[in-house]
C-alpha cells in the first residue's frame, strides 16, 4: 500500500495519517459463502472473518487468472511476494513488478522491456485502477491483485491479500507449504500484528513524514518503545509466536530489512540501527537467511524508492551508498533457540530464473 | 569556518568545493619577528612558520585583549573551544558561543541574554565583520578572534588560530599544559592532519552536500578509505601520534563526535556508524572521557545546526531525536594501549560555571 502521490509526503503542522480507503474485494475459494456471510468491518490488518466488507465483491480463486502486482521496493508489497513463494503459490498468481521510482500518478513497469506489463499490457499501474474504476481517485497502491482477462485491480487491501493467500489458495499451496496461521497462536498473532502494524511497520512512516517536532518525537518514542519490547520478545523466542515461521514475522521481516538502509536515516528513526538490537539483528538475519524471504529482496530498489520518490524528504535525490550489506549473511546463533522456521513443511526451492533480484543487489548473490 | 550563506549548500550537478579565502591575520607574542619574515602561501591546515600570508598583519598576544568567537555547534570553531580549554587560556582569551542555527547572513548571539554578545555588543557576528571590512562580502564564519577594543575581526583563520594557541600564546599557557605539537612528531602530524582534513573533516561536507550521485559516491568511497586507514592506526596507537594527545586528535574528535548524530544520516555518509568501528569508537569514546574534550560538546546543538540550517539537505526542519549518547560514557578499554593523554602534563580542571554546556545534551552530565 505504497501508494504513489502528486502531493508531498510530510504536511508542515500535522501528523502523518495513513489513507486507509482500500478496494476490499476479496478472492476467495467459495464466492457464494462469502456473499452470504455477514458484513465485516474493515481491519487495517486483515481478518479470517468470511464476510465482506460493504458492497465489496467476491472472485474466484482460480490458477492463472490474477496477476499479483508488487513493487519490490514497497514492504506492503514484499509480504504478498515471501508469502506467494513460501506456499509455492507462483505457478497459480503471476507476478508483475513496477520499478522502485513511481512517477506522480502512478506506479510504472518502467522495468519491463518497452515499459510495459508483459502481461497485463499496462506501462503505469493507474490503467488497471481505471479499468475498474474510471477516474479512480485514491493512490495508486501496491500491492495489487489484478484480473488478467478484465485488466481491472480486484483487490489493493495488503493486509487481506496475505491472508487470502494463506486460507483461500489452499488448493494451489505447494506440497511442503508451512502453516502461517497456526491456529493455537491466532488470538496473540493477531494482537502482536496489530501492535507491529501500528508501531513498527507504519510507526517508521509516522516518524517521517511527520509534519512538526513534535509529531515526529511522538512517533520516534512509539517506534523504539515497540522495538525494545520486541527485542525482548525475540531473546527468548526463535520467531515472533514461537517456533515456527507465522504470518506476524513476514510482516515485521519487511520493515525490519529496510531499517538500516532506510528509516534509520531518511525517516530519522534514529535512536539505534537494528545491527545494534542482538535479539532483533539475529531474528531478522535468521529470516534473511531463509529461502523466501532475503531472496525476494532488491536492497536498491529499496532505496531508490524512498530517496529518489520522497523529494519533499530528500530533495536532492541522492541516495546512499550505505550500509555494509555484507552483515546481512553473518551467523546469527538463532538456531539455540531451538524451533524451525518451516514446521512439519518445507522450505521453497530455489527462486524461479524470471523472478530472481539482480545479484548486484543482493548479499546472497554476492 | 562553518559559514553562514544566503544560498543553498548543495549545488546541483557539482560536488561541493569549499571556500577557503580567510583573514589570515595572525594574533603573535612577536609582531616585529613576524613582519619581517617571508610570506608563506596559505595552507588549509595551517602552519609553524613565523610569516605571513600576503597582505596579512600581526596582532600582539595580550591577555584579556580578544575574543574568541566560536560557536559549540560547529566542529572548526569546537576545535578551538577544545585547545583554549586544554592550554588554560581562559582567563587570556574571552569566549563568545553563538547559537546553533545562524540566520541567512551570520551566525547570531541569540543564546545570550537580549541576543546580544556581553562583551563585544553585537547581536550578530557580521557586525564585527563589517567593522573591519565594510561590506565584507565573503561567509561570516566561526571560529573568529575579534578584537574587543575596536570589535574588529583579527582572524578567521581556523586551521591557525589553534597552532597559534599552541606556540604564540605560551605565557599565558597554565601550569601542566600539554604539547599538542611535539617536535618529534612534527612532519608526520601535519601528513596525518592534512589526510584527515581533505578526506575526513571536510569529506563529510563533500558527501553531504554532492550535487550530483557520483560526486557524492566519490566523497563516500574516499571518506571511508581514509576512516578505513584510521581504525588500523589506532589498532596500535592510543593517540593519533602514539602516547599522547596532539592537535592532531583535536582535529579528528571534532569530526567523529559528529558523525553518528548528523554526518551519518544527515550527510549520508552512512557505511557503517562510528559505533561500528572498534578502534575509532575506542579512541572517540577515550578522548570524549578526557577533561577537556566531552565537556565541550554540545549534542543538543550541534544536531539542531545540520538539520535546521541546511533547509535544502533537510527542508522539513525536523531535527532527529537519536543516536542514544548514553554510548559515549561506556568503558573503552584504550588504556591497553598504554600511553597517557596528557604526557608530562596534566590534565584541565573542570569548566568554568559560566562556560558548561547544557547538562542536558550532553551525558557527561547525566
Amino acid at each position: 500500500m505504497e501508494p504513489s502521490t502528486n502531493s508531498g509526503y510530510s504536511t508542515p503542522g500535522k501528523p502523518f495519517t495513513r489513507d486507509t480507503n482500500y478496494i476490499n474485494d476479496r478472492i476467495v475459494a467459495d464466492p457464494e459463502a462469502h456473499r452470504a456471510a455477514e458484513d465485516y468491518e474493515y481491519d487495517t490488518v486483515g481478518t479470517l472473518t468470511t464476510g465482506l466488507t460493504k458492497d465489496a465483491e467476491a472472485w474466484p480463486v482460480e490458477a492463472g487468472r490474477y496477476r499479483l502486482v508488487a513493487a519490490r521496493a514497497c514492504p506492503w508489497a514484499n509480504r504478498t511476494i515471501i508469502v506467494r513463494r513460501l506456499l509455492g503459490l507462483e505457478d497459480a498468481i503471476s507476478l508483475g513488478t513496477p520499478g522502485p521510482t513511481h512517477d506522480e500518478n502512478s506506479w510504472t513497469f518502467d522495468l519491463d522491456p518497452d515499459g510495459v506489463d508483459p502481461v497485463l499490457g499496462s506501462a503505469r499501474l493507474q490503467e488497471n485502477y481505471f479499468k475498474r474504476f474510471p477516474n479512480y481517485p485514491r493512490g495508486i497502491t501496491v500491492p495489487a491483485m489484478v484480473d488478467i482477462p478484465t485488466g481491472q485491480v480486484v483487490t489493493n487491501d495488503y493486509p487481506q491479500i496475505t491472508l487470502d493467500f494463506s486460507t483461500e489458495w489452499t488448493q494451489f499451496h505447494r506440497d511442503g507449504a508451512p502453516n502461517l496461521l497456526p491456529e493455537e497462536h491466532l488470538d496473540e498473532m493477531f494482537e502482536v500484528i496489530k501492535r507491529i502494524f501500528t508501531e513498527v511497520n507504519n510507526g517508521v512512516y509516522r516518524a517521517g513524514f511527520a509534519g512538526s517536532q513534535e509529531a515526529y518525537e511522538e512517533a520516534y518514542d512509539r517506534l523504539f518503545t515497540a522495538l525494545d519490547w520486541l527485542e525482548e520478545r525475540l531473546t527468548t523466542r526463535r520467531f515472533l509466536m514461537g517456533e515456527h515461521i507465522t504470518e506476524a514475522d513476514v510482516r515485521l521481516f519487511t520493515t525490519l530489512v529496510r531499517f538500516d538502509p532506510v528509516y534509520h536515516g531518511h525517516f530519522k528513526s534514529n535512536r539505534n540501527k537494528l545491527i545494534e538490537f542482538p535479539a532483533l539483528w539475529g531474528y531478522a538475519r535468521d529470516l534473511f537467511q531463509t529461502p523466501g524471504f532475503g531472496d525476494t529482496v532488491d536492497f536498491q530498489q529499496i532505496k531508490d524508492h524512498y530517496y529518489i520518490v520522497h523529494h519533499d524528504v530528500n530533495p536532492t535525490g541522492i541516495v546512499p551508498k550505505g550500509p555494509d550489506l555484507s552483515q546481512w549473511l553473518t551467523a546469527h546463533g538463532r538456531e539455540e533457540l531451538g524451533g524451525s522456521p518451516f514446521g512439519d513443511g518445507t522450505a521453497p526451492g530455489p527462486v524461479r530464473e524470471a523472478e530472481r533480484v539482480d545479484p548486484a543487489t543482493n548479499p546472497l548473490y554476492a
